[in-house]
C-alpha cells in the first residue's frame, strides 16, 4: 500500500526484476478512480468508460431500481448512449497531483496548545490550505493525514458527479457463492459493472485509461494493484490493538449481527421488500464477514505477540531518549482509554446507531449544515468546511428513493438498541422515545418528517432543499418530528464529538512522535496506515493451501458450473438463466471452459481496493480486484504475503464473458480498442 | 394458566355459560402430553397415537434425518406400523397426579438458615420427597415451585421413551411464510406432527384420548386449551423487570443475532449443510423474534407505567405490616443486583454460551455426573438428583448424529464471544485458547474428542458410555481435550452457580412474603406464572385488528394460495409440489378453498404451549395451537385479552388435508375413528 509519491521502485526491481518510471506510474494513477461509496476503478476508454466491480456499483445501480425493475437481479446493458442510466448520487475522483503540506500543518499547532486547541488550530489550517487550493486549481482539495500524524499532504482531485451505467450482469453471476464465498478462494464471481462519466452532458475525454493486456495472467506473474485501500491499522500500538479486539470490534459486530437480522428480517417478508433491502444486507454481511476475521486475527495469539515484540524494542528506544517528557506511548494509552470510555454513547448518538433511518441522517445535515455555515469554513465541523460543500450537497440531495417500511424497520430496532444500551429510564431516551414503545415511536417519525423523497406516491411533500436553503429561521421554525429528534440529541452528540477529537489530536500527536523516531531510525521504509487515498501495491500470482487443501492461482469457467453441480444450484449457488443457456451451448467448448474466471495473487489489499485495476508490467489490465481470502483480513492490522490472497477477476474471463454469454460486442470492442466504435 | 388442581370453574361458567366437571378435566389432562423438547401435544387414538406441531417433533424429525435423506423437508409418511421411526432422545410425559408439598418443603427451611444453607436445605427436601414419591410409585416425580417460591406442588407423570415417528407434512407448508409470518395472523399453516408412542416395542394403549369435533370451530365459539406454558414473568417486581428489559434480554438477543448469523452462514453453505442447521436456526429465529416482542412490551412506558402501580399499592399495604422487618421487595432488588453483577460470566460458563457444542455439553455432564453420583441425592446438583437419572442418561447417549464442521463453526463463534465479553487477555480465556486462536482452537477440540455419535463414518470411537459407566476414574484418566476444558472452567463454573443459586433463594423467600400476602387479601385469584407444567386456559374464537386492517377469526385454503401468489410463491412463501398439484386440481373445489385452515382466539397461551390441543366445551379437538400474533408476547409480562390472540391450525384443515392432499386414508380413519383400523 505505497504512495504514488514515494514508490517502491528498487525494492520491486530488486524482488521482481521489473522496472517502473514515473511515466508508467503517472499512466495508472491518472487512469485510476475513486468511487465515492467506497471502492475503486480505471478508465478503460478514451469516452470516459470506467471499469469497476460489482458491488462497488451496486449501491448506484440499486437505486436505480423500482418495484418493476430490479435492475440488481436482472443485470442491465445499455442498448445506446442515450439509454445509459444517469447515478442518483456517485462521486468519481481522479487524483492529480500530491504535495506534501506537513510543515505548515504542524506549524499551525503550538506546543502549549491543549488538546482541544491544538484540534481546532489543525482543523482551521487544514480547511485553510484546502480552501486556498479549491480557489487556486478548481480541483477537490483534501488533507490527508498519514502515519496516523507523522505527515500531512494534500491531495487534488478531478470530481465526475455525472456517472451513467453502462452494463452490469445479474448479481446473481457476480455474487456467485454469496456470503458463503465472499473472503474465501477458489472463487467464480463476474464480479464487475461499467459506468460512462459525463461532462456537460459528454462522455468525457479521459487523458489516460487504460488498454487490455493481450495475453491472460499465469501463475508466476508479477502484477501491480493501483486503488484506494480504505484503513488499517498497522500502525497502532498495543494498547490500540487491544482496544481494537475487545471493545471496537465486538461492538462492531454486535451491531453488524443485530442488523444482519433484522434487515434480513425484513428482506424475507416478500419479493419486493428483498429488493428493497438485498443492497443493504449484502453491505451488512460483507462488514460482519471481514470483521470477523480481523477480530480472529487479534484473538490469534501469535499475532499479538509479534506487535508486542516489536513494540517493546521502539519504545525502549524512544523512551531512552525522552529526558523525563512523558511518553508517548502513555498518552496513546490514557487518550483510547477517553475513546472507550465514551465509545457507546458516542456510537448511538454521534455515529447515529441509534437513529439508524436515511431520514435521521438527512435531518441531522440540514440542522447543522444551517448551524455550521455560520462560522468561519476552518471552525466548522470538518464535513461541513467550504471545500466540501459541493460532494456535501450532492449526497444531501440524493435523488435515492425512500421506502418508508424498511426505514420504519431499521429505525425501530436503533431505537430499541438506543434503549436497552443506555437503559429504558435514561433521561434522553425517554425524551426521545415520547412516551411511545420504540415501534411506535418509529412509525411516527417515518410517517411525519418531510426530508426525503418518498419512493411510493405520498402526499407529504420533500421539504429538504427549502429548509436547507431557509438556513436558520426556516430549519428552528420547522416542525418536523425527525429534525426535532435530531435536535434534541445534538448537544449531547457534540459534546461527545469534541471529546473524541481531542483524544484523536492527543493520539495523533504522540504517533507523529513515535514516527519522526521511526523515520530517524529507518527512514521512510514503510508505507503508512491505509486512509482511503491512492496506493500502489504488487505482488505475484500464485495459488496456495486452504485447511490442508492446495486451490491453484486461476479458476476457470469449467469450475464455475462444476461448483454450480455440487451445491446443486441451491441459491447461493445458482446460475442465472443466461448462463445456464451458456453452460448448455457450451458444453464441449474447451476454450471456453478452460478460460481463466478468477485469479489470486499475493498483493498487499483490504477494502476500498475492491475495483482497482491489476495491470502487468507493461501497465495493462489483466484483472480486477474483488476481494481477498479469509487469511488477507489480518492484512488489516499486520502485513503477510504467505496465507493471505488478493482475488481478482480475470480479464481474459471479462472478455470471454461478454462475449460469449452477453453477446455485448460493441462494448467489448470499446474495451479492446479502447476507443468507442464509430456508429 | 390456570391449574388443573385449581380450575376457575365459576369464572368459566359465569363468562361462558359452560359448566366443566371433574370428569372433563381429567380426560383432558391424562389426554394431554408434554414433550421433553419443550413442547405440548395430546394423545388421539386409542392406539397411542399422538398429535403435536411440525415445530415440537421437528428436532427429533431433523435428527432421523440424513445426508440423503432430509425428512424436514421432504417430509414423512410411515406406510405400516414397521415403517414408523423411533426417536433419538424424544421423552414424553403424561400427568397423573398432582399433590401439593409446600408444608413439607418450607418446614425444611429455618428462618435463621443464610440464603445458601435454605438453598441446599430446600434441595435436599425436594430431592427427598421426588425420591420417596419415585419408590412408591414409578412415576417420575418433579416437586414443582409456583408462585416463585409461594407453593411447592409433587407433580407425577407416566414417562414414555419409545416414541416414533408415522407422519410429518413438508416443512414448506407446516412454516408457510417462515420468519417473516412467524408471530403474524393470519397465517396458513399445517403446522401438524404425529408420533405414536410405544411400550415394550408395541403400541400403547393410552386409557384417555380426545376424540375429533364432528363440527367445526366458528368465531364467536368458546375453547380450551390443555398445555404446558414455559416460563411468564407476570408477578416478577418492577425491579426484576426493569433488568428484564435493560439486562436479560438485550444479553439474549445479542446472542441470539450473533447465532442467528452465525448458523445462517453455515446453512449458507449449501444444501446438505443447510439440511444440518436449519432445524437449529428456525429456533434461533424463533427466539429472537419472540424476546423482542417481550422487550418491545417493556419498552411501551404504558405497560410498566401499568406494573408500577399495582406494585405501589400492594407494596405500601405489605411494608406497613412489616414492623421494622426488612422489605421483601428490596431483598429481590438486591438479589437481581447479586444475578445481574453475575450475568455475563455466568452466561458465559455455566450456561455454556462460551462453548456452544454438544460436545461440551455432552464433556461437562459426564465430569459432573461421576463427580454428583458420589453425593446423597439431595446434596448434588439437581439435574443430576436420583429421580432424575434415567432421562438424564436417555439425553446423554442419544444417538443424535453430530456434524463436526458445524460443531466447529459453533464453538469457535462461541469461544470468540467468550474470549471477547472477558477480554482476550483474562487468565481464563488464555488457559481455554491454550496459545491458539478461537477457530484453531475449536478445530483442535472437534477434531480430538471421542464425546458422541459422529455423522460420517471416523476413526474416533465414542467413548460417552466408558467414560459414565467408568466413574472418577475413568474421567480423570481420560486425556479428552473437551472433557480436559470442561475440567478447566468447572470451578469458577460451579461458583457462579452457588451464587445465582443463592440469590434465587433469597428472592424465592421474599416472594413467597409477597404471595402469602396477596393470597390473604385475594386468595387463590390468579394462576401462577408458567412453570413448563400443564395448565388449562380458555378464549373466544375471534378475529381483530392489525396495524389497521381487521382480519377474520379463521383462515382458509383458499387463502394460502392468494398469498403464495400474492408473494410471487418466492421463499419462504413457495408451495411443496404435492401443494403445488392439489391447487390445480382443487382449483374450482370451493368446499376444499372454504375450509379453514387456521384460526384465533384469545386463549392465555406462550412458548411451551405449541402442539396443545385445543377443544370445545365437549372436549373434542377443533384444533392445535401452534403460535401467538406479535401482540401476543407481551403475555410473558402482563395478561391481555384485547390485542393478543392465540395461532391454531384448525382441525376441519388437518382432516382435509390428509384427505385431498396426502391421501393418508388409514391415518385419518385412526383420527376420526380414535381407533387404529384393523387389517
Amino acid at each position: 500500500m505505497w504512495l504514488f509519491s514515494a514508490p517502491p521502485l528498487a525494492r520491486i526491481e530488486q524482488a521482481h526484476g521489473v522496472r517502473l518510471d514515473a511515466a508508467w506510474l503517472e499512466h495508472l494513477q491518472r487512469s485510476s478512480v475513486r468511487f465515492s461509496s467506497g471502492g475503486s476503478g480505471a478508465f478503460v476508454s478514451s469516452d470516459g468508460l470506467v471499469l469497476t466491480n460489482h458491488h462497488v456499483g451496486a449501491d448506484s445501480i440499486h437505486k436505480l431500481g423500482d418495484a418493476s425493475h430490479d435492475l440488481l437481479a436482472e443485470g442491465f446493458s445499455a442498448a445506446s448512449r442515450d439509454d445509459e442510466r444517469k447515478c442518483h448520487d456517485l462521486e468519481l475522483n481522479v487524483l492529480v497531483s500530491m504535495e506534501d503540506v506537513t510543515a505548515r500543518v504542524q506549524a499551525a499547532v503550538a506546543a502549549e496548545m491543549a488538546a482541544d486547541e491544538a484540534f481546532a488550530a489543525r482543523r482551521a489550517v487544514m480547511a485553510e490550505i484546502e480552501k486556498e487550493s479549491l480557489a487556486a486549481t478548481g480541483l477537490r482539495s483534501d488533507v490527508v493525514t498519514l502515519w496516523q500524524g507523522g505527515a500531512y499532504h494534500l491531495y487534488r482531485a478531478k470530481k465526475y458527479t455525472d456517472v451513467r451505467l453502462v452494463f452490469a450482469p445479474e448479481q446473481q453471476i457476480a455474487f456467485f457463492g454469496g456470503d458463503a464465498d465472499n473472503f474465501e478462494f477458489p472463487r467464480y464471481n463476474l464480479d464487475i459493472c461499467l459506468f460512462r462519466v459525463y461532462e456537460d452532458g459528454r462522455p468525457v475525454k479521459a487523458d489516460h485509461h487504460l488498454a487490455w493486456a493481450a495475453r491472460p495472467v499465469a501463475a508466476g506473474d508479477v502484477v501491480f494493484v493501483s486503488g484506494h485501500p480504505g484503513h488499517t491499522d498497522r500502525d497502532a500500538t498495543v494498547a490500540e490493538l487491544v482496544s481494537l479486539r475487545d471493545r471496537r470490534l465486538p461492538l462492531d459486530l454486535q451491531i453488524l449481527n443485530r442488523l444482519e437480522t433484522v434487515i434480513g428480517g425484513y428482506a424475507g417478508r416478500g419479493p419486493e421488500e428483498r429488493r428493497q433491502a438485498v443492497q443493504d444486507l449484502r453491505g451488512v454481511e460483507n462488514g460482519r464477514k471481514a470483521r470477523s476475521g480481523v477480530l480472529g486475527g487479534l484473538l490469534d495469539p501469535a499475532v499479538l505477540a509479534a506487535k508486542r515484540e516489536t513494540e517493546t524494542q521502539v519504545r525502549r528506544d524512544l523512551e531512552a531518549r525522552l529526558a523525563g517528557k512523558e511518553s508517548p506511548f502513555v498518552r496513546i494509552e490514557r487518550a483510547q482509554q477517553t475513546l472507550d470510555g465514551i465509545a457507546m454513547r458516542y456510537r448511538l448518538l454521534e455515529a447515529a446507531a441509534g437513529f439508524n433511518s436515511e431520514y435521521f441522517r438527512t435531518a441531522r445535515t440540514i440542522l447543522r449544515s444551517v448551524e455550521e455555515r455560520a462560522k468561519p469554513s476552518g471552525d466548522r465541523l470538518r464535513e461541513y468546511r467550504e471545500s466540501n460543500r459541493e460532494s456535501l450537497e450532492y449526497q444531501l440531495f440524493s435523488d435515492e428513493p425512500l421506502y418508508d417500511a424498511f426505514e420504519t424497520t431499521k429505525l425501530a430496532d436503533s431505537l430499541t438498541f438506543l434503549a436497552t444500551s443506555l437503559g429504558g429510564d435514561d433521561e434522553l431516551v425517554v425524551k426521545v422515545l415520547g412516551g411511545m414503545s420504540p415501534a411506535e415511536r418509529a412509525a411516527t417519525l417515518v410517517a411525519g418528517t418531510e426530508l426525503g423523497r418518498r419512493a411510493a406516491p405520498s402526499s407529504r411533500p420533500d421539504r429538504r432543499r427549502e429548509l436547507y436553503d431557509g438556513g436558520p429561521a426556516a430549519v428552528s421554525a420547522s416542525s418536523d418530528p425527525m429534525l426535532a429528534v435530531a435536535r434534541l440529541v445534538d448537544g449531547e452528540s457534540r459534546r461527545l464529538r469534541s471529546i473524541a477529537e481531542a483524544a484523536d489530536e492527543e493520539k495523533k500527536q504522540a504517533h507523529a512522535e513515535i514516527v519522526r523516531s521511526r523515520f530517524a531510525r529507518e527512514g521512510l521504509a514503510m508505507p503508512p496506515d491505509a486512509t482511503f487515498t491512492l496506493r500502489l501495491a504488487y505482488g505475484v500470482v500464485t495459488g496456495g493451501t486452504q485447511s490442508g487443501t492446495p486451490y491453484p492461482a486461476v479458476t476457470t469457467f469449467g469450475g464455475l458450473f462444476a461448483r454450480a453441480a455440487d451445491k446443486r444450484e441451491t441459491p447461493p449457488f445458482d446460475l442465472p438463466p443466461r448462463w445456464r443457456e451458456a453452460q448448455a451451448t457450451l458444453a464441449t467448448d474447451t476454450a471456453f471452459l478452460d478460460t481463466g474466471f478468477n485469479f489470486a495473487s499475493t498483493a498487499d489489499i483490504i477494502g476500498g481496493n475492491s475495483g482497482s485495476p491489476v495491470v502487468n508490467a507493461a501497465g495493462e489490465i489483466v484483472g480486477v480486484i474483488f476481494d481477498g481470502n479469509i487469511d488477507s483480513l489480518v492484512l488489516d492490522v499486520a502485513y503477510d504475503d504467505r496465507r493471505a490472497r488478493a482475488v481478482a477477476v480475470d480479464a481474459a474471463g471479462i472478455v470471454a464473458a461478454l462475449k460469449q454469454v452477453y453477446a455485448a460486442d460493441t462494448l467489448l470492442e470499446e474495451l479492446l480498442t479502447g476507443d468507442a466504435p464509430r456508429r
